[in-house]
């Protein structure tokens, strides 16, 4: 039995869910219900004795709150590949299966989105064991969803014939439609034969790698060299800069999927939604009887058809004579939009940065390699943040020419150095670090420290630092 | 030339400009726009040789945001009587009345809602003074804005007969109209007789004395008693508790006005608002071409007719295609409300008081006599805030019996006492409180001072406190 490898595909920073989502830290890692993140749900999707760790692809970014969700939801990563740059779908999961045929050559993958919402795991599972022998037999297998409405947001798969109801077995591929008018989309909904293209794509090392040769043979090269020379870096792997940048951008779809005659579809019926706007958040977030849908601490006062979100839970959300809208509020950003107009939060985002608006893609959480810090209150000539060092992490040896710093700690042990002179902490102690001293500070414990910084001083940004030594490798003037 | 002396009804707590007036802090003491707040131009809206310093009428939590806003806009009050409940504007207005009949019997006053808008003060300066000639002569004159729209929020005045538009002056009343329906405004709109009350009255001590004695005997000797055994406390003149309580609970308009003869009204031309609820703010707050009023931080994308509020510089706000909405943003609270609902507010408010929710009735930040402080972050065992003394105040002699505590001043100077040790420390000093201390933190320079305190304990409730001294001479127990 051949071996089965979950690829995902963990890259993107979608910015249509913002304010929830935002370029530092995407939807895929983000709480949207009360559970596990998206990323969490699509590492754990499929499972057997057949199905090995998890094969995961991201950016440089998004590579310390990777192994911080994997570790949280117990999950040990077979790799981590870090693209030194986006360049869309192609390139990411030719790098996987290089990656793999160079240690599994007889392997299959199973290539993921990790933004996607599929509740019902069994119901995948099925579905993927129902592809295995076409996979196994050279096909390119993709995922067809059962629609459920006239969407023209998806691409739709056209089958050879209509599934059967029984049981999910592969069906030839006609071919692929892209985003439908209207008109069309109910046409299609109506006619059983077509289904809503998921995005994700079984298939073997084998005929993965002849696929890329036949269809994109410009790129082979280029991204096997990026993996080749690719360096280990604290358990991460680093692909290799200069042959990276020589890989075309381009998505899967148009460099290999499209291009292909060997391609089968499998049903699958369960829920499914790609979350793409808010308004799909809505329809996925259980609306009561008036259609409203609700999460956090909110007050609906003759509402409908409405999203009705507060992510924080001292932040009190109140609507009044609502319909058909979305609000999500932050204590940082609040998003009100008319729910048709879902799609152009994305315009929003672009205006904000535009005005070098912060809150268009950073959070008050700074996510570091070592934990996160957050700015509690910025005053003049002071500032207070509140800092969290993972078990074990270590910020860098740094000094600062602007400011002092009180630290208190308020849970865990800290092991602090200034200028040489080491000694622990613990919950309720505290030290002070003047202005120019050379300090760290670092979690020697099993659990997490968190510290209290009181900064004073008349230039108080985090580019004002000195770095002597760093575990992360980070240079001058770089932040945290 | 008697003496004027402006009469400031300042105890309201209205909730229909929730969440920016909440019964902690309500909308006279809010700053709507960048400049003063309601209640410091209601302070100055008269000037002149024969006006005196104004007579403020509040309550117990209110006096030091009172004490504090006259201090910022440079005005010394003439009083500040305390109520010590709420006994509606009647008991209040005869207050004022006989507090001043004991000291300038020859008086006039000028009595005023704090909480309104007026930005012409020449113009109100000029109505006032077309006034004075009947108030002098025994008349109650009141003042009638002239109506610009169909209103039924407010009550009508109607006039023996129409204004002359050239100056202001004294127009017999012939009756008052409560708030009328949507025709019978129309018609009054149109007639050219009517205008609207706008709750300001001006008469001789002499005059409110009579009418008090003939139209609500039975309040005149609870309410004298009151203001005769008032106590003077910090500048405030408390007054009695006892015969207060004897006081008929109702409004100035029921217990006097309706009921006398003597009633002229000078007409004012000038802009004018009640901002009695977020669709009145909209109004004043000069909407652009496409009727959007915008305040703080806020990018519109396609609205109309919709007022978008963040109040705070950090708290961006996004609308996106909304139409006759109302959306007031605070990082512990958002508003979402149809315009037309605006008046339903106020039902939202009592409903969050009933879930128990903390931001129905208040703020993060917390005003006491001293000066205010703010929660930061409180954690499992471990509570930041941020706490700013005015110069000369002093928080009480206290110890804790479940937390110990860091001080670090960020600004200004602190004297404090730890176990009877007295020292001061300026920004970037810190001292440590240990669990059973007793100690107190004052500031004795000429500039607020600004402390980061950091709690850790088992339990971090307001409430576990030792008092063992107060100059505000509060209780054990008693926050703050």
């Amino acid at each position: 039995m051949p071996h089965l490898y979950p690829v995902l595909l963990c890259g993107g920073s979608g910015t249509r869910l913002w304010p929830l989502s935002r370029k530092s830290y995407p939807k895929q890692f983000v709480k949207l219900g009360d559970g596990e993140t998206l990323f969490q749900a699509a590492a754990q999707r499929i499972a057997g004795p057949d199905v090995m760790a998890p094969v995961i692809i991201t950016n440089s970014d998004f590579r310390f709150i990777v192994t911080e969700q994997l570790a949280e939801a117990g999950i040990d990563p077979g790799a981590i590949l870090i693209e030194p740059r986006p360049r869309n779908t192609a390139p990411a999961i030719l790098a996987a299966v290089q990656f793999l045929a160079a240690r599994d050559p007889e392997a299959l993958l199973l290539v993921m989105p990790s933004d996607q919402v599929m509740p019902d795991r069994a119901a995948f599972s099925a579905a993927v064991r129902a592809g295995l022998p076409a996979a196994a037999d050279g096909q390119i297998v993709t995922f067809g969803i059962r629609p459920t409405r006239p969407e023209t947001g998806y691409g739709w798969l056209e089958l050879a014939h209509p599934p059967e109801e029984a049981r999910p077995a592969a069906i030839p591929l006609r071919r692929f439609v892209e985003k439908p008018a209207a008109e069309r989309a109910a046409t299609m909904l109506a006619d059983g034969r077509y289904l809503w293209n998921a995005g994700i794509v079984l298939m073997s090392v084998r005929t993965a790698l002849a696929a890329f040769e036949t269809h994109a043979p410009q790129m082979v090269t280029p991204v096997r060299r990026a993996v080749e020379e690719a360096r280990t870096d604290l358990g991460f792997l680093r692909l290799a800069e200069e042959p990276w940048r020589l890989a075309e951008e381009i998505s899967v779809d148009y460099a290999i999927m499209e291009r292909s005659s060997n391609l089968q579809v499998v049903p699958f019926g369960g829920d499914w939604s790609d979350l793409g706007d808010w308004a799909s958040v809505l329809r996925e977030g259980e609306p009561d009887a008036r259609g409203v849908a609700t999460h956090g601490p909110v007050t609906a006062i003759d509402c409908e058809d409405t999203l009705l979100r507060s992510e924080a839970d001292n932040l009190e959300l109140v609507g009044i004579g609502l319909k058909e809208l979305i609000v999500v509020a932050m204590p940082d950003a609040v998003l009100v939009a008319d729910r048709d107009r879902a799609q152009d939060v994305k315009q929003a985002v672009t205006a904000l940065k535009a005005k070098g608006v912060r809150q268009a893609e950073n959070f008050p959480r700074d996510h570091r390699p070592w934990g996160w810090f957050e700015t509690l209150v910025l005053g003049e000539r002071f500032q207070v943040k509140r800092i969290v060092v993972h078990p074990g992490a270590a910020l860098s040896l740094q000094s600062h020419f602007h400011r002092s710093e009180h630290w208190i700690v308020v849970s865990g042990t800290a092991q602090v150095t200034v200028d040489g002179e080491v000694r622990l902490l613990t919950e309720n102690q505290s030290v002070y670090v003047p202005l120019g001293a050379i300090h760290r500070m670092e979690n020697p414990g099993k659990v997490p420290m968190v510290l209290i910084e009181v900064q004073t001083g008349t230039y108080l940004g985090d580019d004002d630092i000195i770095r002597y030594e760093d575990v992360y490798a980070r240079g001058q003037g770089a932040k945290g």
